[in-house]
């Protein structure tokens, strides 16, 4: 296996309804998943309130960290909404009032009362981006550099995710491969980390988890090398079936 | 309202199964519902891979930034669980093994095949950490000053929880009241902004949904003081009607 450049991104999750516990996160796997398609790797999320310098810090500290940051949440119309504030303060540029979203805007809402302030507010983005469109809503994302700014509601940051599939520059998508056995992981521990070892490129991740009245784990096998994933997967079913477990081939 | 000091949590997911949207977390609300009725506020959430270094760094950030810092995650007997060491490592101290955890899990694992080096590994902590009891599982959560070490599997992160419940010291719990609209929150952005704004200490968050083919949205008040949230509350109803907006005085 070739060293190769490893893409990475950041999440930044903007909300009080998340910290609350109000509201579950869906985001997160949600560009998880999304990212391992485009051969990026998520590295890292973070999640903090409406609060303009936090939002700040957190752009600031995540864009210069990694190679693409996402960011969820408060890009409605309502006054709790400042993210676009907030990227825009982190970049050192002004806001402004995109033409061809004001121009979606008022096309969404002709029929439903027009234009308003509140409304307006939708179409502010930080000076220089670009929009990405989503089929869903008048309100649409917002690229500015590698900073993409996508709404909280998790359908509607997907259909901009889908938008933006095939458009990122990435490296080898990871791969994955998943076997189990109804066994606690504490009896086979030794042989996973030592499975692994022998495979480097590849991890090996376990998954414990109480079914049916009993215990049993998944082990993740990870690689973007299609031949060290596959190699380290058959060497770890051999040495679980070595020590006499049963292996559930496609996991449990 | 009497200024009063604010308790603040951070929350450190460990785990690369988050990250690459293989498990969907639940631990963010189940510890940001459990802090809210402790009178203490989770105020930032940060999901790391199962990365020594990186574990170390957020946790060095977090613990200082906050008043406590729980991890959940990478507490097992398998090579990917290294959070004690990361944990230890950013505390500067020693891993030792704990003879209370030792005693626990050798009673555990008697008529289970009886302690192994994997499962003993569950017994280590940083040096002078105190154990957090749970009923469900061998292996103990942890608690080093104001660092919480706990289980991945939210059942058991759960179970940890429970037992520090009024352990902690915290403020005022943060209330809350929920009214609802069928209404597109564009239509009323400038009303709820207005209602905040008359009431220091409350705050409005907008929460717009699609369902039934139809668009609404709720809207949370908080506050610490359950005078001011009533008195935002009220207000906030008041100004809709007078827009003649039918209100949903539970929510929708």
């Amino acid at each position: 296996m070739t060293a190769e450049r490893i893409w990475t991104a950041a999440l930044l999750v903007i909300g009080d309804e998340i910290l609350s516990g109000r509201t579950q996160d869906r985001n997160v796997a949600q560009v998880g998943q999304w990212l391992n398609l485009q051969g990026i790797r998520l590295a890292e999320v973070r999640v903090v309130p409406d609060i303009h310098e936090r939002i700040v810090e957190a752009v600031t500290a995540l864009r210069a960290a990694h190679d693409y940051l996402f960011t969820t949440g408060g890009i409605g119309p309502t006054h709790d909404d400042i993210t676009v504030d907030a990227v825009a303060t982190a970049l050192g540029v002004e806001v402004i009032v995109h033409p061809k979203a004001r121009a979606t805007l008022e096309a969404w809402y002709a029929d439903k009362g027009g234009i308003t302030e509140a409304r307006l507010r939708m179409a502010r983005v930080p000076e220089g981006a670009e929009l990405i469109e989503n089929r869903m809503s008048g309100a649409p994302g917002i690229r500015c550099g590698n900073v993409f700014i996508m709404a909280g509601v998790p359908h509607i940051a997907g259909l901009m995710l889908e938008a933006l599939s095939g458009q990122l520059e990435g490296g080898a998508p990871l791969l994955s491969a998943t076997i189990g056995c109804w066994v606690p992981e504490s009896e086979v521990a030794e042989l996973l980390g030592a499975a692994e070892k022998a495979h480097p490129g590849a991890q090996i991740g376990s998954y414990p988890f109480f079914r049916e009245g009993r215990v049993g784990a998944n082990y993740v096998i990870r690689s973007t090398d299609a031949a060290t994933l596959e190699a380290c997967r058959a060497d770890l079913v051999a040495r679980l079936e070595a020590a006499g477990r049963e292996v559930a081939l496609e996991g449990i």
